[in-house]
């Protein structure tokens, strides 16, 4: 790896912990039912955040996205997350042609 | 696969569509650059639905669920929606012992 920096998108899911109260999972698994689907069990809603950041390596990039989570994108009482950081693709000359 | 119901569970993942304005994205690239967060690119945010259900097979699951998210989980004109949806663990006897 060379230590110039990449744009690398995290995918981050934020939902809440079991057991936590969902009104909006409520109020749409009620609308489901209102129109007519049946079988619902459960509905829980939770967030997504994409964020595009511009790091020097790939652990560089998930441990900042792992402090922007815990200072500012989930709420760690009530709330659980998972990462997914996806690899750039690294430019190459040929690119360079377009 | 017997035709015997079992709970399937999807998660349902819906995103603004590339170009539509995200004012919640761009509020929350704000509060991380606030936060002195460097190299901030690109904030999008999007949300999760967790659908259990009971269904007779997986393709029945997945086409109730489609439909879910065409009546009521996402608005067509601005948001797309990407389905997983998880196999159940098959009951087996010995499941029934505890």
């Amino acid at each position: 790896m060379s230590g110039l920096p990449q744009i690398y998108t995290a995918h981050v899911f934020v939902r809440l912990k079991p057991g936590v109260n969902d009104p909006p999972g409520a109020t749409v698994a009620a609308g489901l039912r209102d129109l007519g689907f049946d079988g619902i069990r459960d509905v829980r809603v939770g967030k997504i955040v994409d964020v595009e950041l511009v790091a020097p390596d790939a652990a560089t990039a998930r441990e900042r996205v792992n402090a922007m989570c815990e200072q500012l994108l989930t709420n760690p009482v009530i709330e659980d997350f998972e990462m997914e950081l996806i690899e750039p693709q690294p430019l190459k000359l040929s690119d360079t042609a377009w």
